[in-house]
């Protein structure tokens, strides 16, 4: 941590900056510039974070050299992929893909286009039985029978199943039928959500907030492993910006900076990303071509009577087509699908 | 509800959006401009937003003309304040001070506090025992030792406490203690939390999400009170923008924005939302010129050495300077504190 | 155009509406609705949208229903590529790309750049001479000195010259050399330059405005060939947003969409885009993905010594086996380099 | 400057950068922590930004310590106050009140509105000949005609005038009739613009830029004095945020800080900044209680029929009753209008 003094600072602050640094156990280096004072604090980096630094007199302000994060990041052995089901993620090798509808509808609709999906060439299912709407008069989902025909479903297809988790308190039957646990992006700084999964077994899918930083999203990846849990994949959805033309702003840029800060697997669902049904393939080759090891995308059999979502749904046929084009851009960078 | 079909929208097309709006159980009215064909969809406008328009082929984009709340909307009676114990805010006269530390560190530290800012003109206590931090690595509050220092403090000062909460299994032993819930920033789209706080007696002082529309402020509003409880305050705490020099961008336009489209109480918090102590000032009396209900203002005694925020806390001389100017600016725009 | 009245609007107000549009020589039609009324105003565009529609009492909202551009649009015919020198770029077909350092700085140095990338398969060579600086303190490039070095250098090797024109009265000197005129993102809205340049016989490469919408950048597209000027080239060079661990956050989200809403083709520069030299190579392998015409990516040949960017820029070698796997992506989206 | 070290630097990596640092004529002192290496770089700050630090191997980021800005800050003594025509501002006790039409329509309408803002209070007139627009369709201004308008409503009402400059060579014309030079948004970094305003010796007010950092705006600030025109009055106007219910987002975290930072007075434009008639007077008062030494707010006596911006301006009726509330919000905060 690197303290930058004021202009004006005196060398009884100094002194007194340097007083308190010690008195947290910390040791103080004075470097003194032509123009100011820094004053580097060395010390397990943990306890120096926790110490008000900047509010000390004299203070212009701190600037933290080490990342926050620990056990997210690299350390040296090769990241082990993340297993939904007995799907990999993360090998390296493999892109894989994870679609289904927004929500669970009905059985006949979730096996219908599990079926569709899984015959074009996706390995895992997604579907949302709790639903985090903007709006308490929308549509919430079905809950618990969600999830069974999730569970239905998978023993039909052999897909298995990743599914949104919104309440603490629904982490036990959720556990009962599911695969994979996904945060949704409002529920990125849900620490207590966070603690709770990673006390879980199952692998925990981490969607990008709208307004999180890179950083943001490490730290609440750090909470889930800090409890526990390893299998923690990391997902960009797309951020807010100012642009409206879209319905977020998918930071691909996000994907060669995870890839090279983390150990963990990178989702891009570009669904939500850019949330335009005529340009989510687009969004999905460069997604590939940037790097990604896992696509999330939705499909629906008949968009016009979706209970959620249905605007930015991908057909099967579409989304068939789509890919065959994910393969040829997956060789082109050395990877298949 | 607006349909504003393709330049190159078929005949068929439009037969085809106006019978599946018809389907849907609602009136299509067509309006043919020189260039575009735009189709008004009249009926119960809940049911109308659940129907996924923007999935029917020929259709370009789907305009909604109503707002999607009702319960926080003005409704032509005079909205009654909130009270949070004996304090009503939003009379319309008073400028109410809530404040406080950041968190509870002990019953000394607290009291102490309590004391001084209750002295200085603050009406209501302040104070986080289970506290949101980006970083697992930092102090989580004291939980419910917290809560009890909280309830100790109301009995000594009087004055009545608002505290956060973070998780839906906290609200009962959180009810036993405080007199008003918190639900932070990171929280205003946990929508089960919301769903939760609206069917408690207390009322709920709701934070503006880092990048949360109004819109989405006002909607989750909303699930509070559609769930019963019609005791919400809104606060404007600053808004995540590319500005780094702030730690936030209070935005300060929400304040007369919030006072025309709802019916509830609006308070707005400098502290975290310029984040810089030296400035804070400035920024509150702004908020009171901009129409501010309440004030929520972070004081501490000894910032050097608190254990969370101590950087943006304000000392009790400073507060107690700043309540005088305060009165002021509160008396130029014809209110009290 | 679609006004939206107020909820409680009066007959008179509607009145007045009506009055007030068939004033301005357009024609209104009043749609009802359950609790709103809408009135469409018909006839020429552009006459509506001088209209300050929303000033008027009793409308709380004004909705355009056509897109405020024209030209720039898709009119039916192929669009034309645009040729720099004798490299048509939109063809198609091809992903061309344009390379060199940030700024000219000797006549050897911009020599050896240019054939390190023209080896490597760039085929239009960039080079700021007047260089647009935060700081007045920075480097402001070498002028006309730099031009002469560009001309020449072309002359060596017969690669087409694109620099930055910053100011009107630049116009003549740089027409004398450059082949292709740049307006950076800090100009994309100096609307003197862009009816300048609109004048000129040269193409003009656009780059997006840091916080410029997509719409804007087809408005300062739209003010260019509007002065007669078809030949512009649409740049997407990354937009601010929250985010601080990359210089911008390049959208690759535009690429799609400007090629389905202009006629004009479409470039990415993941150089200043990402601003991060080791992630640049992905950036641009998406791009291109994406459906990129053109990359413009920054190469020097001794960063460490650079008198711009030199962090940002690859070295010859890096380029070289960027091209290489370019040439994959783009083999993989059924185009060639 | 600091330079921070990968955590895998090694020791030949270390002496590379401190030999480079020494090759610029700059002094190294390398700091050792207990995890990361820090190299603190001594000497004159303007060369040690010149280079490119970050491209060299083993940099892991540069963190300035020093402002890159130097004209613009506190020295020491008293900031003088900048006059346009004989109205100083920013004397620290009056808030001047800049009114008038956006744009200059005809003199009639100038002179009327004119009048009345001067009645009402304001000492200054604005009022737009040259328009930016964003699109090429919309009305530009009247040019030298409007100067000439503007020229003649100061003869009939005393009150200086300021306009807005976005061609480095209108200049000479605009210098024959204003008092102050106006740089728009949408030209805060035209940095030909800035020098050549610079140059005259007539102030500039200069508006943020809708993207731009705290720190570019004083960067663009320190262009115009580093020609030699010290007279530099910095607008806060309002930023873009992802915030659609406003125009922009009005950012007064800007007012403290800007005049923490800086020896130039602070304007603000509470017009352009909400962009909502309803809500400006508000946002007036609350820049008045942030510090503001001048408003600029935009009138208009028939709104309906104004050329540019009429939804956003204030009828003469509503400005004169604003003005009386800044009154009372100016003497709480101890100045006076």
């Amino acid at each position: 941590m690197l303290i930058i003094t004021q202009p004006a600072v005196t060398g009884a602050q100094i002194d007194h900056i340097v007083g308190r640094v010690e008195e947290f156990g910390l040791k103080a280096e004075v470097l003194r510039g032509s123009h100011r004072v820094v004053i580097g604090v060395i010390g397990p980096e943990d306890l120096i974070r926790e110490k008000p630094l900047a509010a000390i007199p004299g203070v212009e302000s701190v600037f933290a050299v080490m990342k926050p994060y620990k056990l997210v990041a690299p350390n040296g052995a090769a990241p082990p992929p993340v297993r939904i089901g007995g799907v990999p993620i993360g090998t390296g090798q493999k892109v894989v893909l994870i679609s289904g509808p927004c929500s669970v509808e009905s059985k006949e609709q979730l096996l219908s286009i599990a079926i569709s999906v899984k015959n074009a060439g996706a390995r895992v299912l997604r579907g949302g039985a709790f639903k985090p709407r903007t709006s308490p008069y929308s549509f919430q989902g079905l809950g618990e029978d969600g999830l069974r025909f999730l569970a239905e479903t998978r023993a039909e297809t052999g897909l298995p199943i990743i599914t949104e988790i919104m309440d603490t308190r629904d982490l036990a039957v959720i556990e009962k039928y599911a695969d994979c646990l996904q945060i949704g992006a409002r529920n990125m700084q849900n620490f207590s959500l966070l603690k709770e999964v990673g006390r879980s077994r199952l692998p925990v899918l981490l969607k990008r907030g709208l307004s999180a930083t890179i950083n943001e999203l490490l730290m609440s990846a750090e909470y889930i492993l800090s409890e526990g849990n390893p299998n923690v994949l990391l997902c960009e959805r797309g951020i807010r910006t100012y642009e409206t033309m879209t319905r977020s702003t998918l930071d691909l840029n996000a994907v060669p900076i995870l890839k090279a800060k983390t150990r963990l697997p990178v989702v891009v669902d570009p669904t939500h990303g850019i949330g335009l049904r005529d340009y989510i393939p687009q969004m999905a080759l460069a997604a590939v071509a940037a790097g990604a090891d896992a696509l999330m995308i939705e499909v629906h059999d008949d968009p016009e009577r979706a209970r959620s979502d249905g605007d930015q749904a991908l057909v099967p046929e579409v989304f068939q087509d789509l890919v065959r084009r994910i393969r040829a851009v997956a060789a082109a960078v050395g990877r298949d699908v």
